[in-house]
């Protein structure tokens, strides 16, 4: 048996989210299966990194499987593909040693946003950012992410939905870079709560109109109370880029 | 009753091209649909510059309709958006004379043909690249270009199945650049026959793999017989780029 270590890449619209659901379409499941018909139909269980939403993306989501198969890691990814829808990719497969684990050894992970500053809706782009027609203001947007970077209670940035109990986490950086029209929000930390970057994201764009100050991200920290942040940015805009080990 | 010129930009996946066909979904169904519920039920018959096929795309595809509707074109913009499916995108309107033909007054054509020259497949690129895993070399394919460029019977670079007798076509430019992996190969011409940026496409990569020679173009387009250049390119690779009056 060996223990194999798999980055994936997937276009989130078509699912509904990273999990497995019953009678759902979900990335989770499209492996199982896939893996299933390489196992002759014994069951393969995956384990991720952590969920996707439905219509959230991924560019470097981490999964580990349990094989006796002899196969290169190569041709793994071959074999996947092969068999696996046009909207999951995997791109790489390798040897993990034993008792490695996607979710619990995971030290670090990268989310991006796409905002598409635009009043034009782009047809190619509806899926894939969110369009955002008001002009913003990213100096007040990087003056704000001084106060959620580093280690804080992000309870107020998470959704009340939640069931962890430690709502502690560290936001090493918080990017901001244009492409075209593109706005991108790139978030670097050891773990983000449920629906967090979402919510930073939504409550950073507040800034940006000028409907908040920067200074209240703080007021915002400390009242540890969803409601007193901004709102859900849209799934769509959003892609978990990496998983650090 | 005023005559406008309408440029467009839509995401060919869903559609079964651009023009009307029963019980199919179509650009310019949709469009037309959008104008007969703003016109009270009342039939708008809209004309483009000329068709797409299935899965081709447009960053500028141009049609005009007539209107006894008196309202500003920035309006029409909003009218038509906030009604049409979010994989077409109403860019601009304009008033045109009276007259004014969206195919007959079209004196160019600028498509491109995007190349995603990689082995790994990209979920995001699935509908909007042609994903090509061989290397190519992109001198051969612009020494090949040479002899396509200007005017001549581009009978051998059309799909056999076209009505048009007159098969002189001018091609002005065909230009390639690289954008990251992806090689975008950009034709403009006064006017391009049924599949034919497809087919030069098709041609122009078995000379990038070293299948044919450039010079070879030369003899292709000589035999005035489709059977004698390469294979079609795969149609979500095309956009419609411009077209220019």
């Amino acid at each position: 048996m060996q223990r194999y270590k798999c980055v994936l890449s997937y276009d989130g619209t078509g699912f509904f989210g990273y999990q497995v659901q019953p009678n759902k379409r979900t990335v989770q499941g499209e492996v199982e299966a896939v893996l299933a018909k390489l196992h002759k139909g014994r069951d393969v269980k995956v384990t991720g990194s952590g969920r996707t939403d439905a219509g959230v993306h991924a560019k470097g989501q981490v999964i580990h499987f349990d094989s006796p198969l002899n196969i290169p890691n190569d041709k793994w990814v071959i074999a996947l593909n092969s068999l696996l829808p046009a909207d999951v990719s995997i791109l790489t497969v390798e040897d993990a040693v034993d008792g490695f684990h996607a979710r619990f050894d995971a030290v670090g992970k990268e989310y991006r946003y796409y905002l598409q500053l635009s009043s034009n809706r782009d047809p190619f782009m509806r899926n894939y950012a969110y369009q955002y027609p008001f002009s913003v203001n990213v100096n007040a947007m990087e003056q704000a992410s001084v106060f959620l970077k580093g280690t804080h209670d992000f309870t107020s940035f998470c959704s009340a939905k939640t069931e962890v109990v430690d709502k502690i986490r560290t936001i090493e950086e918080i990017d901001f870079s244009f492409e075209g029209n593109l706005l991108i929000l790139k978030f670097v930390g050891n773990g983000f709560l449920y629906n967090m970057v979402r919510i930073l994201t939504g409550t950073l764009l507040e800034v940006g109109t000028g409907a908040r100050t920067p200074e209240e991200m703080a007021f915002i920290l400390e009242k540890k109370d969803r409601r007193y942040a901004g709102k859900t940015a849209p799934a769509h805009g959003l892609y978990l880029w990496k998983v650090m080990y």
